[in-house]
């Protein structure tokens, strides 16, 4: 929209708004656009606007090619109709053609250029015009996508011997970088509006041309031009003029008006589309909003398609959330985004299998699935479940005398022949039990003890390196430890019986021969233990400043991570820079702490890598043999605890795939559930010979896999949200993670500086992170919310709040019930308890409706689904609609809400050994991918999880 | 707004949403209301609206005393006017009086005695309705508040027998809570709207009664019912008929609209008031928002006046901040928030003024001026300015052997009695110089220096307490400090000075005598040092655990007072709950780190107060004597430092109490700038006789003071902002504030458990808390954002993002500047320095246009003001209004936006002695009150700060 504007003598069109979709103001005195927002008019300027196209000229597929035959053409028609005398041609053919002025954006690095400028320019006052008695003159000119049957609208020039104009596009004009919003194949649509003194009523031309042509300086960047409205009319009204400008513009990027305008036959087809456009309009009351305000763009606009259904039917149908075609052209991008797997993909050590198994393993049995999976975008990991496992395993087979590595072996390979038994049976079925309730109450319970052994490992620190509270800086002196040489007596007695002991060295069997003449002021606190002295002092026991500086460590990783995390919602920096900051938020903490720990030199506990390549343990090979360490039944009954395994495994595995498969992700490629769980029995048995860990698919990692592979459209209007357009599939990705966490083996010199704190507060970071997407923990908050401080979450709108309580208090006690089996020799059963939790789901439906289950579990059961179809059957034959639909979780036409479970393996060194529990739990997070709608004539109810599949 | 519903063969009246200004909808299945949100209606519900008044009954100034006897009058009228069979009058009689059911809340604790019960309800199903055939039937209800011209709605009921409507109000809506949502004068229209099976076309009846009467069960609280309307129709259009009602719902709580609902005398009255509606609707585009959207209540509306006027002279008024006086009943309540200084108001220990001499002085000159002064609201304080050149002071006088005490003494009379001459020769006229530019810089330097210091203490104690970076756990046993004996020689020499020092004690000697018999190594390292004894080992310059404990407390107590102060804004807990935490944030953290710090029990340093009450110095008393320490000219000489003070009082005091007694405030008592002065001058006399700290108007802390006064509406709609009325102004609270702080005194069993990290972290706080709300630091950030992240502030609509980037520069210029001076010997003149900044700020006028000054430094030099009210006047005659009237700066009808200086004084401690530097500076806060609007139409520029005020 281009104002017209009066300078001394000289008149110019002054770009004043333009339209993508969303209207963007200029601000004159920032002299910058404002953000995009949603257009509010007034009806007065829509009515206005009416009576224009009646009264005015209207000219449809005029055969234009440059501007100034335009506007003759356009003069010449209205004194043709009487309705322009033919003496105000000139005049008015001189105003049309003034030159147009563009919003372009000024470098910053004119401002001290300006200095001497502004200065002089001090009666720039905005409100001088007036004083001086002068008229304003505005015009509009606004700029729109079109594809098929959307257009755009720009601007108009002219010079001031009759034309400023020139036909080819200007550098300024190539040189704007706005075109890149801009799709290619769109066209523009000119609104021109001002006042001037000669006119006595309005002159008023809507002009549909022929073919698209570029009209040169008129418009901000190169966009060629199909409709051109200009109203100009006698001086004293512009506000209005001004008003009916932007309701044009406004019309101009509605996808109903605008195919409306490219088809009009004539005058009576466009008020025709004015008058289905008003009977659409949202209309918000004077007392309660204020029109100055200026509206964000929503998250998302009912589509065409939706509103001539709208239209034809006058009927409210259920808006579907999939959406309809949008009639916009999109052009492909890809996210930039680097795939960096949020943690070091290193399992947690067990005790026969330490860092090196980790890495090797993971990069052996990833690249494998990558190569050769049904879905190659799903990442293995060795996942929380399996680790907690094989740990209550080890323990196992250590206390009845059992050789762990072969006993480990026939339980991979039971557990391995299961999972092809399972391929072979089409057994994917029973994954349908499996809803949010027991999703989410298993992978809480993972976090909770990633959470909880992170914090005891800190915990740990402190009586590990104990810190002496009674120390007076002052009595200084009287803290030390001493080495005390023994008793006499019992010296003799330590060096008679040095020889005897077999496994005593040369280097002691020397040093004792010499004990009496030790200097044993000189031994430092391990060896004077080891010759049998005893320490004596006050210092002895405490170990000063590891403790503070490990915790210091830990919390300051954590915080920061955090804090690195949120910035991604800053307004600082542009959004590129933002989001490299987020995405590796927890390496940017690990180097921070890092350097802090460098800096203080103190003496943390660090991560330690082998820098040779080999079991971790001594005594065993790559391979590990499969008879003769255990008794012959053990090979038998290793059946038992390979079933629990399996269902570890099952449940991890496809419950993970279902997420990646899902329809949001608009994969082109079929899942392949079975050919996975195939390779990954394959891998198990593989994995179990080479005494690696196990591997299962993770569901976090795969994730953010994904995410980095989708593909947005990349030019969208101004206040819109990029479109998702799916995800880049391919197996080179996933190979080159695996190969890198492969390579990494051979970074031992540069990981030794990590400190373990550092690392256990990245893991802190992970628990509480992965709890923050879970619906249950966003139930768990409700109970400290007042009622009207509440979420708008939908199942809020539908589901009773007592009843909502009721569900997660029992979700709060099973899950206590599992911490507590967890800490006891029960623990081995875990996987069974698992599905011990899908069956007090299944006693839950004898005590919530299944209308509460479907909004809190999103879960509705087949017969209900059946139900509801046939209900919407005979709706369709149904004219009127209910007025109880909008509570109705509609069965069909919208999106599963699938948790998605984050699990995140955490490496752990023996270097770091103030812990006794070798185990880093995993944790699961759950990432809600379902939207909220605004209300709930469009709400979306979950539908069966299996129903989605094809399993 | 109330539905009829069928449940078998039973009707009721359901309601389904209430306006109280903004409508809130029942969410069916959630059991509640929603959020409180803007209507937004369909233009085609509005038309329907207006057909349905010209077509339908309207009965205005109706006798009616009850439900049935007023639906007869209603349903005669009809069929007297031939627009009802008679034939159906019992059925619709039977109809409208069916009974009302309200959405009330269910408690929770029902919810286990529900389970039962909604597994018996499982075919509660949402569709069920349609499904079974039945048709819905929907009424309007809705509450609304009146005052002289404003009115609400309400609803209405009916029983088996005919009536099922009581007209006493029933205990459940005596129990509501919701009547005090509304006021005690509130008058309801009801609306009830339906579709039943026996009519053939609409019935529709608007009835206004004569007088407001009680309609007992039809509405949800009991609230006397002036209006009614009906509308009831055929099957087939219940969501056509449930707009309908809406939109007469929002009509009704429109402003404008009720006015001419009460006054008008005949049908067509209601129409043109519906069309005067439709003039000012605000339209959104159909494809720009989805309808489903619920909009937030937004934070203002235009009020009626304002609207009155647009709508009689239809030209765009500039709209005034101030708003016009809401048609709407206020009550009046108080805000309990508690009077708490934000720190404990004892200014830094200054080396002949201790903590006694804070607390006292502060007490004494504070109840003083409450007592007196002419804005008791104001609370003095000792200010950070007044610190600094105090502690400049004492240095000078003390490297150039001048009695601080007594000099001291003759610059507080010399400053006093200058401040009586600027009372006398009325001076403050001064003030209107000191910009914003001025007031931010002085603000942003002290709230630098205060973080500074927060920092070099915290570093500080890393010095005084040196980490042992090189300690190895395992070789703990060569860590020790023993203290060795002097030489023989060296013994026997200090054993022979012994005796000649003059100052050896008794004790000394005696331990001098047996010093060769003395056991060293049971010697403090004190003890050693002071007996010649040296102190040898690896662990003696090291204190192990105390600095990074201090840190911990340190940097714990900052981040958990930020976390507590956010946690207002959190959704957890009741408001009040949040307000507590928030208020009280500093205390909390204290409190926390306190117990963190006795739970290690470690020797951290902490604060010590007297316990007696007695001057710090042993050698002087309670009154400084003026003559005999210094020469005669020193007398006459401090005139010239007392003017230095005297700018730092006069401008501390007088921006303070310009703040104190701006407009916004709504004070009823008058200022009294001289009084205020006057008495500032008398207390700098007397504190200066009696050796303690000057006193100074504190912004920050007088500023939460006035907060804590603050009234506010107690009854307002749900959705809108309580409305402010006034400040409680009275001498109590102030008095209370200083009494409590002289008590304090005798608190230093308690104080002493309070580290002294713990506060540095306090005051970190204060320090980048002052920041955030100075403009300058705005700006400042704005180099960082992106120019589409960055927020909306009014200037940036106004000024070119790179003359506003020019200012922040300048300022970020004369900041450095100011800093190397302040750290340099020509600190003394401080005071001088800022005065410079007026004069760097006058040049910039030269510099910069007057209208970007405006809009930046928010102020309009007085001749621009002038020019301003001329054009104004001009404008008045003047029927067109400008295009750029937009961007203009409005003189008169705004706010000036002041800035508000928060200084806060800290403790300080000799026990704490690791900091060189005792004085403790003082931030100011600068907490912008300027009310961002949403366009330019409206938005308010700033006007001369000095013609505001009477000076």
């Amino acid at each position: 929209m281009d104002t017209l504007q009066r300078d001394g003598d000289d008149m110019e069109w002054k770009e004043s708004a333009r339209w993508i979709k969303f209207e963007e103001k200029v601000e004159e005195g920032g002299e910058r656009w404002s953000k995009p927002h949603v257009s509010t008019l007034s009806l007065h300027s829509l009515f206005e606007l009416r009576t224009c196209l009646q009264t005015g000229t209207v000219l449809l597929d005029l055969d234009g090619y440059s501007l100034p035959q335009i506007i003759d053409d356009v003069i010449e028609k209205q004194i043709e109709d009487g309705l322009l005398k033919p003496e105000l041609r000139e005049k008015l053919s001189y105003v049309l053609l003034r030159k147009h002025r563009h919003q372009t954006k000024k470098p910053i690095h004119r401002s001290l250029a300006d200095i001497g400028k502004s200065v002089s320019s001090n009666t720039r006052s905005p409100v001088r015009g007036p004083a001086a008695g002068a008229a304003f003159h505005r015009s509009t000119e606004d700029l729109r996508l079109r594809q098929s049957a959307s257009y755009g609208r720009l601007r108009h020039a002219q010079s001031r011997s009759m034309n400023d104009i020139s036909d080819t596009p200007s550098t300024d004009q190539l040189k704007n970088k706005f075109i890149k919003k801009i799709p290619k194949d769109a066209e523009a649509s000119n609104v021109l509006v001002g006042e001037v003194e000669f006119l006595e009523k309005p002159f008023v031309a809507f002009v549909r041309l022929l073919q698209a042509t570029m009209l040169g300086g008129v418009t901000e960047v190169p966009v060629p031009t199909r409709f051109l409205f200009i109203l100009l009319g006698p001086a004293g009204k512009a506000k209005s003029y001004n008003e009916i400008g932007r309701a044009i513009a406004t019309l101009m990027v509605d996808d109903l008006f605008s195919d409306v305008a490219y088809k009009a036959r004539d005058r009576e087809d466009l008020i025709a589309g004015i008058d289905e456009f008003l009977d659409e309009v949202i209309v918000l009351p004077p007392g309660e909003w204020d029109p100055n305000i200026r509206i964000e763009p929503p998250k998302k606009v009912p589509s065409a398609e939706k509103r001539w259904v709208g239209l034809d039917q006058h009927v409210a149908t259920p808006v579907s959330s999939s959406g309809g075609v949008r009639a916009f052209p999109i052009s492909i991008g890809v996210r930039g985004d680097v795939v960096w797997p949020s943690t070091p993909v290193t399992p947690p050590l067990l005790r026969p299998q330490g860092v090196m198994e980790s890495f090797l393993g993971t990069a052996m049995a990833g690249s494998m699935f990558c190569l050769f999976a049904g879905q190659p975008l799903i990442i293995l990991s060795s996942t929380g479940p399996i680790l907690i496992f094989e740990k209550l395993l080890f323990d196992f087979s250590k206390g009845n005398g059992i050789d762990y590595m072969e006993f480990r072996l026939w339980i991979g390979l039971h557990s391995a022949l299961q999972c092809l038994i399972l391929v072979a049976t089409d057994a994917s079925f029973i994954i349908k039990y499996i809803t949010r309730f027991t999703e989410e109450g298993f992978s809480t319970l993972i976090s909770f003890i990633f959470i909880y052994d992170a914090i005891k490992k800190m915990i740990g620190a402190f009586k590990y390196y104990p810190i002496n509270s009674d120390f007076k800086p002052d009595y200084v002196t009287m803290y030390k430890c001493e080495c005390v040489a023994p008793d006499p007596a019992n010296a003799t007695l330590f060096d008679a019986s040095a020889p005897v002991a077999p496994n005593t060295t040369n280097v002691s069997l020397s040093n004792a021969l010499n004990l009496t003449a030790l200097d044993w002021t000189q031994l430092s606190k391990k060896e004077c233990l080891k010759y049998g002295g005893s320490l004596v002092g006050k210092s002895c026991k405490f170990v000063p400043d590891l403790a503070l500086m490990s915790f210091i460590l830990f919390f300051g990783t954590y915080s920061m991570t955090l804090t690195l995390k949120k910035f991604k919602f800053s307004r600082y920096f542009p959004t590129k820079v933002r989001a490299f900051i987020a995405d590796f938020s927890n390496v940017f903490s690990i180097l921070l702490f890092c350097g802090v720990d460098a800096c203080f030199g103190l003496d943390t506990p660090k991560l330690h890598i082998p820098s040779i390549i080999k079991p971790t343990r001594v005594d065993r090979g790559w391979f590990v043999f499969p008879f003769g360490k255990n008794p012959w039944w053990v090979y038998l009954a290793s059946a038992l605890p390979a079933l629990l395994v399996t269902i570890l495994i099952f449940m991890d595995q496809q419950i993970t795939a279902v997420i990646v498969n899902r329809k949001e992700h608009k994969l082109r490629k079929a899942a392949g559930y079975h050919l996975d769980l195939f390779w990954v029995g394959i891998l198990m048995a593989v994995c179990s010979f080479m005494g690696l860990p196990w591997y299962v698919a993770a569901t976090v990692i795969s994730i953010a896999h994904i995410d980095s592979l989708k593909m947005e459209t990349e030019t969208s209007a101004p206040g819109e949200q990029p479109q998702f357009l799916g995800v880049r599939e391919q197996r080179v990705t996933g190979i080159i993670v695996f190969v890198l966490t492969g390579i990494s083996v051979f970074l031992a010199p540069i990981l030794k500086y990590i400190p373990m704190p550092v690392l256990y507060g990245v893991f802190l970071y992970m628990g509480v992170a992965s709890l923050n997407g879970i619906q249950f923990w966003d139930r768990c908050k409700l109970f400290l919310m007042p009622a009207k401080h509440q979420p708008d979450y939908v199942f809020l709108r539908h589901v009773p709040l007592r009843r909502i309580h009721l569900f997660t208090l029992v979700q709060i006690v099973c899950l206590a019930v599992l911490w507590i089996l967890k800490s006891t020799v029960a623990a081995i059963i875990f996987p069974v308890m698992i599905l011990a939790l899908i069956l007090v789901r299944r006693l839950l439906d004898f005590v919530f409706s299944q209308h509460d289950l479907a909004w809190i579990d999103n879960i509705i059961p087949e017969k209900e689904k059946k139900k509801e179809d046939d209900k919407k059957k005979k709706k369709k034959g149904n004219k009127g609609d209910t007025l109880r639909s909008d509570s109705s979780p509609n069965g069909s036409d919208m999106d599963r809400s699938i948790t998605l479970h984050l699990k995140i393996s955490c490496p752990s060194s023996p270097a770091f050994n103030y812990s006794r529990n070798p185990i880093c739990a995993v944790p699961q997070v759950k990432i809600e991918m379902e939207s909220d709608y605004e209300d709930s004539d469009t709400e979306k109810a979950p539908r069966d999880m299996g129903s989605e599949t094809t399993l």
